[in-house]
């Protein structure tokens, strides 16, 4: 992870777009994170119909990681989800799939109720290194205005 | 965990309502899982202002171990999410918190796609020990019929 410069509301502009470099997913990451978190047969082991699975939460919070380690993303102190509208896993995650993120910059408006803030909404599409759609969601996160 | 008695798109009925048995969530869980797969710096540090809070990714792999574990939802070989609408963390998670999940059936329908199938739609709510919800969510698992 580098040391990104810090940003805010107002260095994000509409319809940008960014993809993150890529992470790998492995067998015993798999099993390992289904074991603390989604404990079902197809996630813990490769002998489940199908072969083994992450978990869509295990792909999510590789989203995650890929989104704030990107260095795209690099509020003040970090900043808060306020929530994801239709998270979906339109296929499944193998062992050995390297995940990259692309985001795309769908809204910008100063929040209501706290005016020293600004709401970015995303659109998040997780992709393998084929370009097939493993997670997509649209999300939002509240995050400093740089001029108040 | 028990072996709970496996069941079926049958045996869920519209409108029934489930609270599983909690979990603790501490400290070190918090800052494992954002050293994993959200590092920043109000999920890394109690020295953050407003001190150490969960990674909203973490309360939601947290709702789906309490889910599958709790034995209310216990399909014949694990079942698929189909995604979630209206994922929020109106709360933040502190160290501490015991964290227990309140599932109410929404919706019952056979999968047009898969007749083997059915769909089982939830409200989903994620409550600390006082009562407060610290996630939200409503989602929708595929789920085999018994009679086909």
């Amino acid at each position: 992870m580098s040391a990104p410069r810090t940003k805010y509301f107002e260095d994000f502009a509409h319809g940008e777009a960014f993809e993150t470099p890529p992470v790998q997913v492995t067998a015993d990451d798999i099993i390992r994170f289904a074991a603390a978190f989604d404990p079902q047969p197809m996630h813990l082991s490769a002998t489940a119909p199908g072969g083994l699975i992450a978990s869509g939460w295990h792909t999510a919070s590789l989203t995650m990681r890929l989104f704030v380690t990107s260095g795209w993303y690099a509020p003040p102190q970090g900043a808060l989800g306020m929530g994801v509208q239709d998270l979906t896993w339109p296929r499944p995650v193998h062992p050995g799939a390297l995940l990259r993120l692309r985001i795309e910059v769908t809204g910008l408006r100063i929040s209501r109720s706290k005016p020293g803030f600004g709401i970015l909404s995303m659109r998040m599409v997780t992709l393998t290194q084929d370009g097939d759609a493993v997670q997509t969601m649209t999300t939002s996160v509240l995050i400093p205005r740089r001029s108040l």
